[in-house]
């Protein structure tokens, strides 16, 4: 996967030293090794030079270097022997507000070693970034958010070297990928005016630090490198899509959507980079309905109503019986109830479409899904008019957002080769169900591509290539971010977006053809 | 002292975050930053992070920037108000083999606010640099003898600091001048390899590493900057000898002496430097005789001899009674004994001229210098004539060096504009008496400058001046080192300068116009 030498584990050798060539082990090392890296110049820390002249002799001045880069600065983080079968790790580390997945990496193949996953223990402290940054206005709260997620890394790193049998020495590189928010705690750094108008990050290029100094136990001279982001809703998380979906190489103008409770877009090229967040509502992440829920056993994923008989087939995660729905299953299912006349182009309930499923509880319709014969809890799973409401809503922020973003740039949706969509709910939506209640736009099927785990993919890629920081960091510096909140257009456009699948039909016409 | 703005401190002032402008704390600051200094990016602690966006917005972002630079990378240590009365301090330090001498600095106004001075505790490990770099080969060696400095720094620093009325929080760059085995035994690097041929360092530029890294307990954030070296002979400490020299700047060539055990000499300008370095034998230190010792209170400082009476006319520091003589007594002694015949061209003692200071004791005559009625010890002081030899090898050496180096270059003793002498040495040297054994080359007298502790003084600069790293990374870069040791040309030439003054007397008019 990784060509010799294209990544961060660099061969060196070096002639040795003499009376006519006197130069320093350190000195010597670091020239031989900014010839072959094309830097200016390469630091060392003092750990490493206690080490290095017993070393640099018993290999006869050649070994295999372990180096990282970020903000042009180059690090020479160990040295190893030229031919030894030493392990050099690396661990990805993409770091969601939920859940927190790690993938330990062999630095040199790109071979995958082993993986985890687990929640965020933050979600102790609060569910949210919100709650959680407000926490940390407490006194202590700030190290105690930190210490949470810290500490519980050390532990799942610790098992994850175990799994692979690798020791937390052998581990020289970490790339961390997550939001602002998370990342910021994870720093231990302020993050109050994250969310405080006009949104300031405490910093937007971290950089990489020491592991020991973010308290994480790998080399002693690890660096942790941890995402840029581009502003307190546009994080690093996004800037390891960017890069893991090729926007640093691409000519062709593509977007990059990650959907949540934000909804962030990302559209350019290897030229030009304009993003822009905006709030989604919760509908997209299955927190909308009380039968909402995100993608796990059980979840409805897919349906599909017989237009004749009117007959629901549900599709369930791992077909056990279903319990409730994700994000990808209510567009599915409002596409499907469209399609059936069962809601109206304001999706409103239509009580003549939907017969016995539709019923009428506290003053407000829901629609049975899955009768209680069927159902995994043995009660009826039903959606209400709220629900489909709060749906709306957010499919338009999101077509408005896509909408808004190309308008400002000047091109339009056919100029977009590739729609990236980001996340779980990329790799569970069905771009037809989302055309047709336009959520995005009305481009051929194929145009639309799952990134899955982008952030942590990201991280992967960083691990194996020398020029990753710098490609990610240009990546960063290219984006011009787009204020919403900010932006008279983008009022007026959400307004017609928030009919089914728009109030302009000439935009879907894909839609208007199938019904 | 200090041009404003021109020193390690500097004003900056931001336009605020705004929606349009969303910008992180740090990289606003470091861009301001960055562009103040002329830098292309500008690295931050995480400790500083943690503080930065509290600050910056109590500040209206405005603050005064304690920033340092080494070989190329910048780096923010704190921030302070911008218009308060909080210090920024250093501390230079000379790094001796047997004296270690401190001073306290206000890095804004260049004030020295308190000094002091220490033996080296390694020297009751060993009194010279091989019987300490063979002591680090016992195990734990290195961290013993790195533990005695940086513990006793660490203790000295707190009551210069006590002295001044100023907290080591206050303390945020410390330059350290020290001879390339004495700045690696600080650093705790190996060293066995200076003294062993090749004579390779672990290091030539140690750059600057974070006080915490050192042990040496200041600012949180404090960078300690140990001055480069051009090889295991050729230290630090001439180095910043050459800076405060100014050897960066002058366009006329100069020569820098440091004489010790080892004289070290640098010829050179702004545009080019040679460097050597040779044994110059004890004589010169003081170590050489029985009555030999380092410059201080009853030691002989000057001899001068009646050419017609013969009678003695000695000076000793403070004038206390005598009770030895230093280096540069001695060759005030031996000029005058050769000026007035009681030594001959080889430098040996003359009976018929001698009289009654002539004896002979096992087997080999003596000089009384004082008698014993004159002495602070009541015994006769005498030196002897293996001390007499010794000191010739020893001027020998120092003339060879220095014929050698600007024979090596092609120019001659006239094209030197200015001639320097370093150290304790330098400052009670008479050049005339020097001139008259042969030991400095026959030039007019205002042409040697006592350079004083041009190793604190280098380090004082530096502390001064924000563009003093690069000047002194330039310096070193341009330093091209001969080897001696490999050189037939010294050999030859020191064979021929064991004479007093010289074998070839036209090399010294002055000396037989005077005689």
């Amino acid at each position: 996967m990784t060509e010799k030498n294209a990544g961060w584990v660099v061969d060196v050798s070096m002639d040795p030293p003499s009376l006519e060539d006197n130069t320093a082990d350190a000195d010597r090392l670091k020239k031989a090794l900014a010839a072959e890296l094309g830097a200016e110049s390469v630091a060392v820390d003092l750990f490493l030079l206690k080490h290095l002249p017993y070393r640099l002799r018993d290999w006869n001045y050649a070994c295999r270097c372990v180096v990282f880069q970020t903000c042009g600065r180059w690090q020479l983080i160990d040295v190893m022997e030229p031919q030894g079968g030493q392990l050099a790790a690396g661990i990805a580390a993409d770091l969601g507000t939920t859940r927190v997945v790690l993938k330990l990496i062999d630095l040199e193949t790109g071979e995958v070693l082993a993986h985890s996953a687990f929640d965020n223990p933050q979600s102790d402290v609060g569910p949210d970034i919100l709650a959680r940054i407000h926490y940390t206005e407490n006194p202590g709260g700030i190290q105690e958010l930190s210490s949470l997620i810290t500490d519980r890394l050390n532990r799942e790193i610790s098992e994850l070297c175990g799994q692979a049998d690798v020791s937390a020495r052998s581990v020289y590189l970490m790339a961390v990928a997550g939001n602002t928010a998370m990342t910021h705690l994870f720093m231990g750094l302020p993050s109050r005016w994250i969310i405080r108008e006009p949104y300031i990050p405490c910093v937007n290029f971290p950089g990489a630090f020491r592991a020991d100094d973010l308290g994480i136990g790998l080399n002693e001279c690890a660096r942790i490198f941890v995402f840029p982001n581009s502003g307190s809703y546009f994080g690093g998380d996004l800037i390891s899509g960017a890069y893991y979906a090729g926007f640093h190489e691409n000519e062709e103008i593509s977007i990059l959507v990650d959907v949540g409770t934000n909804a962030e877009v990302l559209l350019g090229n290897r030229d030009w980079l304009v993003a822009c967040a905006g709030a989604a509502g919760p509908a997209l992440e299955g927190g909308v309905s009380e039968i909402g829920m995100t993608a796990s056993p059980g979840v409805i994923e897919s349906v599909r109503i017989d237009p004749e008989s009117g007959k629901f087939d549900i599709s369930t995660i791992k077909d056990e019986p279903p319990r409730g729905i994700c994000g990808s299953g209510m567009i599915d299912l409002a596409a499907q109830l469209f399609a059936a006349g069962m809601i109206d182009i304001r999706g409103r309930l239509v009580p003549g479409a939907c017969g016995n499923r539709l019923k009428e509880d506290d003053g407000m319709r829901h629609l049975t899904v899955v009768f209680g014969k069927d159902s995994a809890t043995g009660e009826d799973l039903t959606i209400s008019q709220a629900d489909l409401d709060s749906l709306i809503r957010s499919k338009a922020a999101m077509y408005t957002i896509i909408e808004t973003i190309t308008g400002y740039v000047g091109i339009s949706f056919e100029d977009v080769s590739v729609f990236y969509v980001a996340g779980t709910f990329g790799s569970f939506i069905r771009p037809r169900s989302a055309i047709s209640i336009g959520m995005i736009p009305d481009l051929p099927e194929q145009t639309y591509r799952p990134l899955g785990n982008s952030s942590l993919e990201g991280a992967v890629r960083l691990l194996s290539s020398r020029s990753a920081t710098a490609e990610i960091e240009s990546i960063r510096d290219r984006i011009t971010y787009l204020e919403l909140n900010v932006n008279q257009d983008f009022m007026n456009r959400f307004s017609a977006a928030k009919f089914l699948p728009h109030t302009d039909a000439a935009k879907f016409p894909s839609v208007y053809q199938a019904v």
